[in-house]
């Protein structure tokens, strides 16, 4: 077997369409699962779950599931319900999510906690969830639904793993490492290493594509954070400076924070716990996550998780597939440019 | 077959008492399992989680799944797991509930919302249902899986249908009846169901036991909600009134407004709508209830729910067991008096 390594380096700016194309008559079925399988006899679930569900989102998750089962030329249609299932369990936490962080915006809509309210939205989210559950019963694969129910329990973990770090400045690098490999690292691998389930590979590919998944998924979320000091809310679809306002402890706040004078980290303690979050204040944090480099070099990590994930691919599958899944994971890191 | 019913007029006061003593053993064995399987690295998760699972609830749903494996001799101990595992998804479902609702206070004690606050709540309620999944499919049996995931889903749907019948006076006996067969009934079903998937019976027991279970819970809501008008905090460890103030339909209010002059009407109607909130129109709303025999008759609904319990159990097992299922619903249906 011999490894192909791809270098992150490209001449044209790397794109989701190769994947997008490659899935694309894959991902029809799944949203004609998602649509069918978020209908209710009571009309508030596929109202509020429709809104975010066809919201705009990229299916990121899903996807991975369709092209994974492509890179190992898996010919069935099992792959339609698990995926469809992976992005139940997504959009049930986006739903958690808003309601935990308060938020207002998400992919550039009003979130379904502020139109319907927090309870709707929490409810909502837990039948998702359980169709979820329902979806994977119905394609009867013990394995995947070790890996699934596994992962879920992972990201709650990881939800309130980051709860309990908010507003805390003394949040070190590995603990966040920690949080986000579990709220979003873990709903990435598990639906790449479903793929190789439903293929029917030897425990090496099951292993291999939940490298690729979880590498990648701690890349994205690198970025996401890196973004939400410098992007605009129009680009981004939500609010910048959220997670400044949130006091939450992401990966650019530690590295300024620790490479920061003492007056910086005294700035950082009072934005984190509450106490300095006006624009001016946020404007202020951007100047020194830039003179400190730290949104540099947070980019930088997510490029390093980014050649981990397309050095897990070495060896498995190859041609249009793996080209797709490698050019994936360029466009997840070079977002931010 | 020979069917043995009992009637629900005893000599002497219904007690959990039998029940309690037939499963005391396994009972040992699942709080076991509890225990180990809501630790996490993640310390608020057990804290939050230890607070309402030790917090003196009666693991009235557990307790059925292991009477019901007792009932058809089961003699293995998958039922340890999977009475655990619903005793999560009750939890999980009670946290979120208590967010919903925005309680304070339930079984006597301060409710998780109020000490952590909703997010908490909301993401160790996914964690506990994470985990239900998890020990099922440790388990292993698809079979279970698919009757807990698709209870899960009804619960749910139940809790929303619950949510948008709030504050509305229109709701009638037919939809009140569909929301708590759906958000209480569905789960007391399935607790009693899968003992006889792991016993290895057959359909007609499955059904006879799932129908013990829903009847119950049917009875076990109807006299709750009978009991949130005519008990006090301190025997029933809820504020009195709760669904009062929160505008929720339930049976004794559909029955004293259908019967009520138009004056009584007009005010269950502001009532409802959240205009007619005070000490004093609780205690007015009180004095119509038991002047139509709304109170009354929703017990008397309870009580033939109960019949319905246990005439499902005739012809299933026998001896101690059968006695002290059945002394469960009379129990369940004397908690008002």
């Amino acid at each position: 077997m011999v490894a192909t390594v791809t270098p992150l380096h490209r001449e044209t700016p790397a794109s989701l369409d190769p994947i997008m194309a490659l899935v694309s008559a894959d991902m029809d079925r799944v949203n004609e699962v998602i649509l069918a399988r978020m209908q209710s006899d009571v009309p508030l679930i596929p109202e509020l779950a429709g809104h975010l569900i066809a919201g705009g989102g990229k299916r990121m998750r899903p996807m991975l599931t369709l092209a994974c089962a492509r890179l190992l030329d898996y010919g069935g249609t099992r792959q339609h319900k698990l995926a469809a299932s992976v992005e139940f369990i997504h959009t049930a936490t986006l739903l958690h999510d808003d309601v935990v962080d308060g938020s207002g915006l998400r992919r550039g809509k009003r979130t379904a906690n502020i139109i319907w309210g927090n309870p709707a939205s929490v409810l909502v989210g837990d039948f998702l969830f359980s169709r979820a559950f329902e979806l994977m019963v119905e394609d009867g694969s013990l394995r995947v639904l070790r890996i699934l129910s596994h992962a879920s329990a992972v990201i709650a973990e990881g939800e309130v793993n980051q709860l309990t770090a908010q507003r805390r400045i003394e949040t070190g690098e590995e603990r966040y490492l920690d949080i986000i490999g579990s709220k979003t690292a873990a709903l990435f691998a598990a639906a790449c290493r479903i793929a190789a389930v439903v293929a029917e590979r030897e425990d090496a590919v099951e292993q291999a594509l939940d490298d690729y998944g979880r590498n990648l998924g701690i890349a994205f979320q690198l970025v996401d954070d890196a973004i939400d000091y410098v992007s605009d809310g129009e680009t981004m679809g939500k609010d910048m400076g959220d997670d400044f306002r949130d006091g939450k402890v992401t990966l650019p706040v530690i590295l300024a924070n620790a490479r920061g004078s003492d007056e910086d980290r005294r700035f950082w303690k009072d934005a984190i716990e509450g106490r300095r979050v006006s624009d001016d204040d946020l404007a202020y944090a951007n100047r020194l996550l830039r003179e400190t480099g730290a949104i540099d070099d947070t980019l930088a990590r997510a490029r390093q998780y980014g050649q981990k994930a397309i050095d897990a691919l070495a060896g498995i599958g190859g041609g249009k597939a793996r080209a797709a899944l490698v050019e994936a994971v360029e466009f997840a890191v070079a977002r931010a440019y």
